[in-house]
């Protein structure tokens, strides 16, 4: 992988290397690489719920740093406004994990998505990690560019696609991009979906899912059409994803699946604006580190959540939960 | 129902009400009347998830007030720690709904609980309401003292129970009284549970349920032993209860029913202290206001929403959902 560091400078190259990229962006122009269900896919998705650990044991990133291995890494953060600081932090905790060749994609606007310098900065990378932010700025960003047809070309091709918060969410081929948490579906609520980056494929993503309360949006978006699997991941807890088959659970929390294949009734398709939405009859799975999702028959399987931390060599340490609320 | 009416004042009775007071005390005091499962059980619950409207259309203190009727209502604050403010708010939009006969039931103490002049306010009675407050202190205040014998002979009898918030979680048997909401249940997370009431069998009853983002918790409950249903009310929501046969929703958002019968592994009987508990094959149903739940099947059946702002006289204006936060 030596000759993919020097490339990822970007602007400095020799003409011959800035031709390439040229050429490459040319014909990523005039044949996008759209996700397509007919071809194989040989890469990896791991689809983080948001504030993954990044100074304690660190499992998701450990997971993301052996994906990687000895390849190149992109960290993109198009879809934060403060792509510098989260570009930082990524950096040392990455570096801190023994990521050698990890480089930054900044793209601010839809000229940079096509040009030379992000392809270069593409170019030989074998895994691409989309922070958090806004998902809308992700799929606008670079939804159709030369820089979204070679991320799809490196996942076919056997790379690994990483995100979390945002970067977890546009990962579906329908995303939620707007809601109400805390609260249950309703006709009318709000409740925002828009077209993702379709790397996995039937599931909509949620993430910071219990902490910000969104089983009732979710469970709202299953219910529209139940072909779709829920996947709620908490903060700090992640899936790794072999498309199309299989995930496996990492990190602290839960991973909440909803599949609403036996729904018997749903008041969903009438229009009653204002009103809660009855849905009868989903199906509720709650997953932790080391469970793993039969994608093809929908069911889950349990695993060791210590073997999992010894896989990854995080030490088994756990903390107590003090902080517990007094009801009324 | 007048004779009732003189006896709610309770302290200013002669000589022999105030004798068959101390008397009936003295006989509940000796025979504590306790939920007994074989005894046949003639009231209704109505039991509300907290905040209900008070102002707009009220559709569940409608379904109270035509609970109540021309009967005896008696207003047990108990559970609060501003007993004198929440009974002026209740008396005013119970009195606006046409209810007539309406007293305030006011403990502060166990002594209280068992004195003649708290048995004068419920003889008579033909309905109670559990406001908010702790549910702690309801059960600690009032169990097994003659005042929750003669509840509960109330209940058996025919009459009405209502409880809200902390009201509304007393009724079960086994009722949570703390635990992280917007949290996934796991092992050591500082649930709480504590013996209720018992008006409600078979059932653990949560409320201000989406609002709080109480799902994780109320799954928690529920995997320990499925033989308990999970009830998740919302704000502004409540169900009638015929027990222990089925119940109907009302009001403006959703009830969850979690049914763990088909739970097919958990991780919760293991002791892995700090971790997230695995739990599979919830079935959840989110019933809105006119469905009807079967507590013996275990089935939801779909109802008219319009029809229940009907029977009870509420205008059909819905309001619209505007404030819907961006996400990242």
């Amino acid at each position: 992988m030596p000759s993919s560091k020097t490339s990822g400078n970007g602007t400095s190259g020799n003409g011959n290397r800035s031709n390439g990229k040229r050429r490459r962006v040319r014909q990523l122009k005039e044949r996008p690489v759209r996700p397509d269900p007919r071809q194989p896919i040989k890469g990896r998705l791991l689809i983080i719920g948001g504030r993954e650990d990044k100074i304690g044991g660190k499992v998701i990133l450990r997971s993301l740093a052996r994906l990687v291995g000895n390849g190149k890494l992109v960290v993109a953060t198009l879809a934060s406004e403060k792509p510098g600081e989260q570009w930082a932090e990524y950096e040392g905790a990455l570096r801190g994990l023994g990521v050698r060749h990890v480089y930054h994609l900044r793209i601010e606007s839809r000229a940079d998505a096509e040009s030379p310098k992000a392809i270069g900065v593409l170019e030989g990378a074998t895994a691409i990690f989309f922070t958090g932010g806004d998902q809308l700025r992700l799929t606008s960003l670079i939804g159709d560019t030369p820089v979204f047809s070679r991320c799809y070309e490196i996942f076919a091709n056997g790379g690994a696609i990483a995100g979390t918060s945002a970067g977890a969410s546009v990962m579906s081929e329908t995303m939620i991009v707007g809601g109400n948490g805390e609260a249950s579906p309703r006709f009318g609520d709000g409740l925002q979906l828009a077209p993702g980056f379709g790397f996995a494929k039937d599931m909509v993503i949620d993430q910071h899912f219990a902490e910000r309360g969104r089983v009732g949006r979710l469970v709202g978006v299953v219910a529209q059409n139940p072909r779709i699997l829920g996947v709620g991941i908490d903060e700090n807890t992640a899936i790794e994803v072999e498309p199309f088959r299989r995930f496996r659970v990492l990190g602290d929390s839960s991973v909440y699946v909803l599949d609403g294949s036996d729904i018997s009734d749903t008041s969903i398709g009438a229009d009653s604006s204002g009103r809660a939405v009855s849905i009868f009859g989903v199906r509720m799975h709650l997953l932790t580190q080391g469970d793993e999702f039969d994608l093809v028959t929908r069911t889950p399987t349990r695993g060791s959540a210590d073997e999992v931390d010894e896989e990854l060599g995080v030490e088994p340490e756990r903390e107590s939960q003090d902080a517990v609320a007094a009801d009324e």
